[in-house]
């Protein structure tokens, strides 16, 4: 086959056969295609598209370019979840223990932050003494013993993701439908995982900015999961404003803990952890249905079973957990300060985007890769979205560790709020659910 | 200027500025923009395309990658002819002589023959002692002592094209009509001419296909060399069938040199090297119009002038001329074989490509850049569409150096021809000309 023709046949419009797909991703991998032939293949699927078949096949290819891991020891149902990415989103460090606690296993591969976008390793790392890289053998072994583990990708899994991810990031590839599809999925399919819940986010703060974008991504990638023998499902859920009440590292483990033990109960964070928790729960035959499912997740709350199992893990993760217990002993930040509402109403927009280009500025995420984190920085206390607000009232609270990077943070926070005289209702924080 | 803002740009099909194009090129001539985000824009380029603006700017800016010949020391009008390129196509030899005698500069740069497409060079090359490597200087001593001068690139100009060619040749890129304008035009542009007429050539033997894809592709190329202040007039060609009575290099020499004594008149090889002259004359304001230009360009066969200025470029390029006044002294091949018809009829079908892979497999092409070239072998006396043949007539005669060769030769030349009961019109050697 020679990768020329390949490329001009999808820059045609055609359906590359399976042969042709994993030719050209083994090529890449390997090197013998180089960086430019899959330059101009990534533009010619960019614009031309794939289908379903050639996007499952091309996310298969790119699962077997490295390693896989190996769950076949655990007899439990491996079910994971993913989302696309938000501020503050925590939802993982809540989850996961609930699903544990409810009988499944989950074996949970995490990404770092990047930009404005934070990560849930490095807010495991804002626990004192936690590790994140754990080997595989490790990683299994903690499942076995609690149910769940939480670590960063081993390096060898999905080695043309990582080099496909870099090429796409510098050549305009990256908003491609089949192209994120496959580099989420490669990677959760290679867990080892049964079934797999997505958490599609959609508005300013996210990825896919309309409704319309995030239904085509869920539903791209859960034909993907399917085709390739998952129980898949995916949740829309809402971004248009931070995802909770803390962003940066340390702050939003404390939100975490604090829900692991019952507070904030009816909020977004906790409707949309449960909700997806629930869809875990049901994929892995663990409950008839959600309904089923939430009334387990609750009694697992109020039971202390869901903190409890969180602290299970970090203990095999090496972290002092006594931090969990006094959540002050976590790091904290120097200077804390409230950001006081400018006058009456009700608050109309709590910009995602803005909240994270403070908590970026703050020293609470990278700019680069190897720039280093501030974990006790960030936002708490954050207003939402339809709440009425009275004149110098607090709509979130600052935490930095210098005066200089306060005031640029607050440069970002005046922007992040906007008041209105008549009242708002509050965005809905799952506004689908795409089951194939 | 980031690259992939601009490549996003063109992805999304807006316009680009001039800025950014020149940014672009000028980035991957001297390599700070890498392969793979050329490869990518060029992909965008192709499926978004370009308006004749964006087209000219990046043929300047291609232009300007490199150096530029200096013709301002030659005061007569300088005007060349360009082809798109095709079998049996040797007007270049004819032409540039005759508008020599017609009182023009003819600064020619031609390039080499690769896969079944011959090269002027290599058609010079077959003239015992012809240099094609000049420098830029005895290029331009040549073209003020005889009017006219044919070399080789002198690897200085245009740059850009040359790594952009390579990689678009394994991109997929390359039938894209302003990478195509591009890429013709900035090399002719950089000869230092006034004037240029172009030789676009469709049909079955040629890189388009149909009149369609020729008219967009001269029309993008007129628009373009205006843009660029240079008289501009391109002539669509027939090319369903190969030019002329030969093919392969030494051959094709003596067909030239029979056509500049006068020889082969009303051929197609002669109306269309004469209407390509003619409109040199007029644009070079050697004559009112292409009526009067031909009345000159046949009295300088018929005086011959033409022969004659031939020969003394020849002997300027060190060739031994008195190969060209006894033409049997040139290479010639050891075994020569007729094709006879295999039953009366008319002829239909006089396929280009499979003479062009028959002169290719004798070994008068190239199927890598560095194959060499055997300069005697090829395809004359050749039948053309219309004809009417006897049953065991020469349809054309195959000239080899090898019986294992010749076999091969003849299995592409049994292909060529199409025999049919009805009578067939012979193809219209010109079929549009193109002025803006």
């Amino acid at each position: 086959m020679v990768p020329q023709w390949i490329i001009e046949k999808k820059r045609d419009g055609h359906i590359l056969s399976a042969e042709e797909i994993r030719f050209f991703i083994n090529g890449f991998t390997q090197g013998s295609i180089p960086d430019y032939q899959m330059a101009a293949m990534a533009m010619a699927i960019y614009l031309k598209g794939m289908t379903p078949e050639e996007t499952a096949i091309l996310t298969d290819s790119m699962m077997r370019s490295g390693a896989m891991v190996d769950t076949s020891s655990i007899k439990l149902p491996l079910v994971d979840k993913h989302s696309t990415g938000g501020i503050g989103d925590k939802v993982s460090l809540i989850l996961a223990p609930l699903a544990a606690c409810a009988g499944l296993a989950v074996p949970m591969i995490s990404g770092r932050g990047l930009g404005i976008t934070g990560g849930t390793l490095d807010k495991l790392e804002s626990i004192p003494g936690f590790n994140v890289n754990l080997t595989e053998k490790q990683f299994i072994e903690t499942i076995h013993k609690c149910g769940f583990s939480m670590i960063g990708q081993t390096g060898e899994i999905a080695p043309a993701d990582k080099k496909l991810y870099a090429l796409r990031d510098v050549t305009g590839t990256v908003a491609s439908i089949p192209l994120i599809t496959a580099s989420i999925m490669c990677k959760k399919m290679a867990e080892g995982i049964d079934s797999l819940v997505l958490d599609v986010k959609w508005g300013t703060g996210a990825f896919m900015k309309t409704i319309e974008d995030a239904t085509t991504l869920a539903k791209s990638m859960v034909r993907v999961g399917k085709a390739m023998n998952k129980g898949m499902v995916a949740l829309l859920t809402d971004m248009n404003q931070p995802l909770g009440r803390t962003a940066g590292n340390a702050l939003e483990i404390i939100e975490s803990m604090e829900c692991l033990q019952g507070q904030h109960a009816g909020e977004d964070l906790m409707n949309i952890t449960l909700a997806l928790t629930a869809e875990m729960l049901v994929l892995g035959k663990k409950a008839e249905n959600t309904v089923a499912a939430l009334e387990i997740l609750r009694g697992h709350i109020v039971s202390g079973a869901a903190f409890a199992k969180f602290k299970e893990m970090a203990v095999l993760h090496g972290a002092d957990v006594s931090t969990l217990d006094d959540l002050s002993k976590l790091p904290k930040a120097r200077i804390i300060k409230p950001y006081l509402a400018p006058s009456a109403g009700y608050l109309a927009k709590v910009d995602a985007e803005s909240i994270g280009r403070a908590v970026l500025v703050l020293g609470g995420g990278r700019q680069k890769t190897d720039d280093r984190i501030d974990y006790g920085v960030g936002t708490s206390g954050l207003a939402k979205i339809g709440d009425k607000v009275e004149k110098g009232q607090p709509l979130v609270t600052v935490h930095a560790n210098s005066e200089e990077k306060l005031a640029t943070a607050m440069g970002y926070i005046e922007q992040a709020f906007g008041l209105t005289d008549t009242p708002v209702a509050p965005p809905k924080p799952i506004v689908d659910r795409i089951t194939g």
